[in-house]
């Protein structure tokens, strides 16, 4: 029985981000002494991570391992998948293979970071194979709302894993053939050991429909609105979108503008490399608008999510410098919200609305992620031994779970994993068998890391309630209260309306002040708590509210 | 002309909270020496009102014209319809007219506030009329989301207006009858000078699905997981709702639980005043729940919207006292998220499906409020020579705006008012003729008002970049530095790990201090400037952030 057990090594596969951390995709696969990284994404602050920039993931597991790491494979050109690469790259040195477009718009982030020169980067082409150590990696084409996505065949000495990346299956893609469903068949013909396989959209029954049918949206509303400025808000990485709408633009004879700095940085590169065609004399600069009619402009934009500093927010808002919202503008949502921003969204909308614009978000977008059936499809081609839902909450990856039941993989040969846990697999058993250190690294302008949970409770409880700063001087050994004590308020309440309060306020702590110094209690801890107590319980009885109290004491000596 | 103008006075139609308080509904009616008010509801913090518990309306108006104002008529027993009474009555006392359910409802909330034996109140019935002043208000039956709620026929010397409230329309109640329709008609026919209808879904086609479709849902949600213990979340207000989970329960031989503080008091009420029907031994104390097995459970709840301290989200987060959620649970969400409230349902979804719980929430709710269909029953039952949307966003507004003119309406007879506009209107004119004072009070624990724009801008610049204290002591007259600079953060970064970003920032600063010491600059103004400014730009080059400085100064006398 050890016997036929040793025929197999073992791989693992660890994933770094994920289920804790939405958003920073991160697989870590390892087979003896080869460990490889599958993509490297940022997620972007929860409600309550306050002042918080962006998250990336830890990657202690990976410092501690460096000599096993032979390189980032990145799966396709998004911000979840690519946006820790500059922060991680700095910890965790490897070179980076990704198709054309994804490594373009990763070479722009590096270019920013200043790592462009340190990082080796390979592109890798659909069909084509990379060895890295123990592995060796296969791109094979997907579909995807960013062109260049791939799914990853990862031949490994204990077996084949697929790894999907984020896939929708689109029969008539805008830009390139469809996703290669022949190659999976071959693969899924030879046996694959495991697939991990993208949950978003796992909850939702049927297909996803095609990215072309908006662009046939599209057209009827260009036909539609002849007669009014078109401006159209989407995601400034959906580079297929673009193009259907600088298409229907010039199937109208409208000049295109794009605006928002991400859109002007994405567009560019994917320009540059060829993902997208603009015709002749299409594009125009901001600065030409004012050169034609309203009936002759397309404006595309970033903001579809009310992001409060994108380019459409501000036109909402008037704050914009270049374009002002005018009746009968018409107004395309092209996405949906992201869940967390339906209220901002809503915003934007009803501030559109009200200086006139004809604002339109129906028929105006299609998922780029596979739905129940197109999961099937997959796990019907590939028939893995072991189903690893990924990329989702976990109410997406155990409806993937559910579905990968229903196709008959034994419940025991599915796995949904949290971040830092180990599944250890060969053809004959898969177990989780460690755990390693992962979680969220907050970054705040340049500081990464330096805020942590106290700074983050500070922020709340500053955030609900504000800060009295009690500040006072005492003499150096006697004690003697030379000054104060001043009370200060941030956040609180204003204070030339309650003065009273806050001179009721100045009166309590005196007198709980010089009681402690009667008593001669000369500990500062102990006097600090004496002034939070009798100033918190004044506020809670007066006014039901606690802010966070800070006494200060200073001392200066009898001179 | 002037003359036949003089036939008619006006009447005045003010809407005090509205469009932008959403939530706080509340409309001035007013003609000649008589006001009344219909509604008077309080809205929920937005996400930049940080701290803030609700949020009332300015009634500035009505304390200005309190010898005008006859009393308040409330259209049914929601917090954004009846919420601001307690608070408002306080500043503007007049009686109360409302449906049984609902002031059963308002008094529950007078007792809290000890305003129930100071306010008048009277139960008006379906078909009813009460004379106010120039007034003469009648109630008709409508459907909603909660029992008894009504629409109201206003008959004014300058012609009928009709305020719809909220409402559907429901063929098919599960309490008492269907909106009376027969009446709308009769008073259509009659004719009326003005309709306010309900904006809510008018961005939606078709027709509200009627209440009773979810109870079908629910026997088949019970048949199908007869093994397992039954939860369901919904809104505490939904009577007809709990009636039919009651109803799902006592036809599977279930006993019923109901948890939750405002589950237990709205069903409290509505159970004492005849509006739910609990067959005998069927309700339990949540005590009593050890004493039978799963399969014979329901427990109906609070926490539908996913609010952190309800009782659901206690239970998904393993801090409830009295119920343990448990693998193979049946947990149904019979509500659907109010916008804004997304990712806190999705997040007590995930934990309680981490937990094993199998979540059910596709066709278990339907809305309370009227369709495109349906808006377009009222009006061509009503047809109304002017419109007034009301009732939802901007963008609401404007579709049922856009209803109204397919109806025929002129487009200058429909008006989209803004709060505190003074719509004034007799069959031959209409128009905004002023604009009075209107606005939100933030009620921050027992504090009314006193957290204005100052505070919440200091509210947000803690949260997101936290606090630095800069106190120093100086000697008065010599302005000798005596004791400090000593710097204290809060919200900022961890200090221990930052000790030499610390020691950095006190150095910049002593120095800025000394530097205007140095040069006689005795004034602390500037001095608090010169500490602002240096210690800021410092760690704006450093980190990137910009912490709230806040430099305090005390002043010890020579001695």
């Amino acid at each position: 029985m050890s016997l036929k057990q040793s025929e197999y090594g073992k791989v693992k596969i660890i994933p770094l981000g994920g289920l804790e951390q939405i958003g920073m995709n991160m697989t870590a696969f390892e087979y003896e002494d080869s460990i490889i990284v599958v993509d490297c994404g940022l997620s972007f602050p929860s409600d309550d991570m306050l002042g918080i920039d962006l998250v990336i993931p830890d990657v202690t597991y990976l410092k501690d391992n460096i000599d096993k790491v032979k390189g980032f494979i990145i799966t396709h050109g998004h911000e979840d998948h690519i946006g820790a690469l500059p922060y991680v790259l700095k910890e965790v040195s490897a070179p980076i293979y990704a198709t054309k477009l994804t490594l373009g718009l990763i070479d722009h982030k590096l270019e920013e970071h200043g790592l462009i020169k340190s990082v080796k980067r390979k592109i890798v082409k659909y069909g084509q194979s990379i060895n890295l150590g123990c592995f060796r990696v296969e791109f094979i084409r997907t579909n995807h709302s960013i062109a260049d996505a791939a799914a990853l065949a990862i031949f490994s000495p204990a077996g084949t894993i697929v790894h999907t990346g984020d896939f929708k299956v689109d029969y008539t893609p805008v830009f390139g053939d469809m996703i290669d469903l022949q190659r999976f068949g071959e693969i899924g013909k030879k046996g694959v050991l495991a697939l991990l396989c993208d949950s978003t959209n796992a909850l939702r029954p049927g297909f996803t429909m095609s990215e072309r049918t908006v662009g046939k949206t599209f057209d009827t509303i260009f036909s539609e609105n002849s007669k009014s400025r078109i401006i159209v808000a989407t995601f400034a990485s959906n580079v297929d979108r673009v193009q259907q709408i600088i298409n229907s633009a010039h199937k109208f004879g409208r000049k295109v503008i794009i605006e928002g700095r991400s859109m002007v940085n994405v567009i560019g590169t994917a320009s540059e490399l060829g993902y997208i065609k603009i015709p002749e004399n299409t594009l125009i600069d901001i600065e030409q608008m004012k050169n034609y009619t309203d009936d002759q402009i397309v404006l595309i934009t970033t903001g579809s999510q009310g992001e409060s500093m994108a380019a459409l927010s501000r036109m909402a808002l008037s704050i914009h410098k270049k374009v002002t919202i005018k009746p009968n503008d018409t107004i395309i949502f092209s996405s949906t919200p992201i869940p967390g921003n339906e209220k901002a969204v809503s915003k934007v909308i009803n501030e559109l609305s009200m200086k006139g614009a004809n604002v339109i978000f129906q028929d105006t977008h299609v998922s780029g992620h596979a739905c129940q059936e197109e999961i099937k499809l997959i796990y019907s081609l590939l028939k893995p031994k072991y189903a690893v839902p990924v990329h989702g909450e976990f109410r997406h990856l155990k409806a993937q779970a559910s579905i990968a039941e229903s196709l008959g993989i034994d419940k025991e040969n599915i796995f949904i994993l949290s971040s830092g846990d180990v599944l250890e697999m060969n053809p004959e058993s898969a177990e989780v068998v460690d755990k390693v250190q992962t979680g969220s690294i907050l970054v705040d302008g340049l500081g990464v890391g330096d805020v942590g949970n106290i700074v983050l409770r500070d922020r709340q409880n500053l955030s609900e309630n504000g800060i009295i700063i009690v500040a006072l001087t005492l003499e150096k050994y006697s004690n003697q209260l030379l000054a104060g004590p001043d009370i200060v308020s941030r956040g609180f309440v204003y204070v030339r309306e309650s003065e009273n309060l806050m001179d009721e306020a100045r009166e309590v702590v005196q007198d709980a002040i010089e009681d402690c110094l009667y008593r001669n209690i000369s500990d500062w801890g102990k006097i600090k708590n004496v002034i939070r107590e009798s100033l918190s319980d004044y506020l809670w009885k007066k006014m039901k509210r606690s802010p966070m109290i800070l006494p200060i004491i200073m001392e200066v000596s009898g001179y």
